[in-house]
């Protein structure tokens, strides 16, 4: 788990509450926290006192990494990588999660050696000399197009820092492939990481540009050129202007320049929607009429209708471009991560309880306000206790810093990262059960679904996650449904 | 089905594409469409011109309604209303839904007479002398407080008119009752309707009290005074001020004053959630720190686990008071409404095709991506086409005024309505299914769950919407769930 740090104690009686659209006190471009205080007094009203002392989780320390063996051969050849990713499409492009116990251990904030990848071919190579000359253009349906240098971005710009968990479409996609193969390659469960990000709200880029009467949204370019084009694809306008939503051109990642297989230099995050909007290297803000139409916006992260097999999507070409199965907020999901996969309990030394914990998110802000438990197939449940240790930013007082950036979260009740949620369960009771399944709600009370809802492209998979119980020799052993990429285990297998 | 009116063709070259935050050409307190044009050139660019020309639906007319005989005995004994109104709860308090199949076949707005209504006890008295006088305050963590007037909220504010879908949290809670006894009254799939609501973004007036930096709430209490007190509730100051989300102090219905049943004179609307924070007869909007406290607050609207009982519920104040559990945005859910309920169909006489048709509507302003049908349990889903008639409002000029309010959708990607899906199924296929079965997706990709959630207070019912097929005597005979109130009827009764 990371690091904690005391918060110093402001009073905090800016209006509104709704979003600040400019900070005063936001340090463009420094790593201290608090490095200047804000001239308001020092004595917090008494009765917020104990509210503004609470502490935040800092992200773990990265180990050190180098270059990979596997990875001298390829185009990759220059970039850092940490040998435990687990590698998802063979050993080029680079596409990986981190091993689910690994990920939960790490705690709310993922390290970036620990964070997913999901690359589409080479890494665009920035040197650290080159990063701060780096330019991205924001252009189309604006009357003021300009051209922007990472360093204009940092000095010019006001900063902002806060936690964002992005999510891969893909997350769980193995189980669809272990029903029916989908075209997409298979993830486990552990698609997913948070990190703090520190950036500009890319609605002051576009008010600076000034978007014209009929743009409706906005593009983003990569500089990653793939066989069918850069990589690029779009959002509404209006998403991008709202505050609420908190999307960012990002050019820090847990107080650090982005790694390249985080985007280097630069890059959007899009807090609540799927990882696939969250452009990497970031070159081109398009303003447009139409939404993208980027061989990748229109053939990638959409939820075809289930009845579409593979083979008759090809002919589809006006099913693939209709807006309406393209994938933005992400849906409601759900893991367990403890018990990991094969792990063993001695009936014999095995304490009373055994604490069943996992993750679960919303998508588009919502929080999940309920996780529960049944130990007999979905005909009873109990009901889980949730952590959100995002709340504990929206504690820090308006105005304070880190990394350079202001933590953004006080007026926020949105919700931009996973929680976490356990419940004790005697083991008696495990013994006694075939599986352990879950199924997280979010504020809309929608509910996960108990059946699949297979798709071409086997993304948003968001059943109830199950790990079976099995009882040999004294000892219960947990299954989880599938292992990511081509590891063989899990149920699933064994029942298709 | 409505009146359908031609618009006239404007320029739209007004910036920004996000919501106008004042309009200059509203005619506050005027019936009259476009009585003044604006002075933007009469002819549009060519590429727009057949866009601008689509017409959008206009309500239904009301029929003559009275004061109905078992009204007489009552305190609503004042009240005109439509015969056809299902009483949910005996004669008083007035709870209704029309009859499914005429609710459908009004159309996309549905006229005052057979809108449902909830009502937790008898009418607020207001004559339509009294309506312009009528006060309500504004007021709570605000730096200035006021008491404004019917009348000056009419004339000094700037007004807007769009459809918006009220419905109520308890739609189809009958099934849930059928299953095991809620401690709500039977509401069948009606509990729902749409119409055309005239009135002032809240944000304008809450922006005019200025709130103070501790402002997290908006309360509101209507005047209807009850064995708990007055009914009240609460919404999130951000959604108050955020123009996207649509919250509105209405004061025409269907470009009529407010029907006593549906708040005479003013009352809120709030797009997307539940009926039960769109509080009529409207006295205070209040801003606090904290959720309401209103009993009615803390006591209805929830979802609580699904393993608390109604016994138990009882000893749990700390569970109601859980905001978690508060409903707001309302989940997916969808409806068949043809073939009606003991609708038969004769196989002689039968044309080769059904059109089976019904309703859906998404929570929070989110759209429904598709309606999927099943003839064979969820084995297989067969594609339903789906029409969303509020876009015809989107299409109506930048400016262009309904009812004395601009008609504020253009801008607007969100949804506030239901839409409707229809699928033409071989008569063969339905003879030979057991049942037809539906389920709606979100753009959240979130799909309703094949099976109940059920909870003490039932609401939020949305599982797959299932009619029975039944084969005797040379016809088909189709049979719903349920049927409303104490009605019997339907499959539910016979297979619990």
């Amino acid at each position: 788990m990371g690091v904690k740090v005391e918060l110093a104690a402001h009073t905090v009686d800016t209006f509104p509450p709704s979003p600040p659209r400019t900070v005063g006190n936001s340090h463009a471009g420094t790593d201290d926290e608090q490095e200047e205080e804000d001239n308001t007094p020092p004595t917090p009203p008494e009765e917020r006192l104990d509210q503004l002392l609470k502490s935040y989780t800092l992200p773990p320390q990265s180990t050190p990494t180098q270059v990979l063996a596997e990875d001298l051969k390829t185009p990759d050849h220059r970039v850092n990588r940490d040998p435990r990713l687990i590698r998802l499409t063979g050993v080029h492009p680079f596409n990986v999660e981190p091993p689910l116990t690994e990920l939960y251990d790490e705690g709310f904030l993922t390290s970036e050696n620990l964070h997913y990848v999901r690359n589409h071919g080479s890494v665009p190579h920035c040197t650290d000399d080159e990063s701060l000359d780096w330019t991205f253009a924001v252009d189309g349906l604006v009357e003021k197009p300009f051209t922007i240098t990472v360093r204009d971005l940092i000095e010019t710009c006001d900063q902002f820092t806060y936690p964002v968990t992005l999510v891969c479409a893909g997350n769980r996609r193995k189980e669809q492939n272990v029903v029916r193969k989908s075209k997409g390659f298979s993830w486990g469960a552990a698609g997913l990481s948070t990190a703090l990000w520190t950036g500009v709200p890319i609605g002051a880029l576009l008010r600076m540009a000034k978007p014209k009467s009929a743009a409706k949204y906005v593009c983003f370019e990569g500089a990653d050129k793939l066989p069918n084009g850069y990589y690029g694809t779009s959002v509404k306008l209006n998403w991008c202007l709202d505050e609420n939503r908190g999307i960012m051109v990002a050019h820090k990642m847990n107080g650090q320049p982005l790694h390249p297989d985080h985007g280097k230099p630069v890059r959007i995050i899009i807090p609540g929607q799927i990882g696939g909007r969250s452009v990497k290297w970031l070159k081109k803000i398009t303003v447009t009429a139409e939404p993208s139409d980027n061989w990748y916006h229109i053939y990638d992260n959409r939820v075809l209708p289930t009845t579409v097999s593979p083979d008759a999507s090809v002919n589809l070409p006006d099913v693939w471009k209709d807006e309406r199965y393209a994938i933005y907020d992400l849906n409601v999901n759900s893991a367990i991560c403890y018990p990991r996969h094969d792990e063993r309990l001695l009936l014999a030394t095995a304490p009373e309880t055994y604490k069943v914990r996992g993750y679960a998110y919303g998508g588009g802000g919502k929080r999940i306000t309920r996780v529960e438990v049944t130990l007999n197939k979905g005909k009873s449940w109990l009901l889980a206790d949730i952590h959100y240790p995002e709340d504990d930013y929206r504690r820090a007082p308006d105005g304070d810093t880190l990394y350079g950036g202001s933590t953004d979260m006080w007026w926020r009740e949105t919700s931009f990262c996973w929680c976490f949620w356990e419940m004790s369960i005697p083991v008696a009771d495990l013994g006694a059960a075939d599986d352990i399944m879950i199924r997280a709600m979010d504020e809309g009370m929608m509910v996960q679904p108990r059946d699949m809802y297979w798709s071409v492209l086997g993304m948003m998979n968001n059943p109830w996650f199950r790990v079976v119980v099995h009882k040999d020799q004294g000892s219960l052993r947990f299954e989880h449904p599938t292992q990511p990429a081509l590891m063989p285990g899990g149920w699933m297998e064994r029942v298709k």
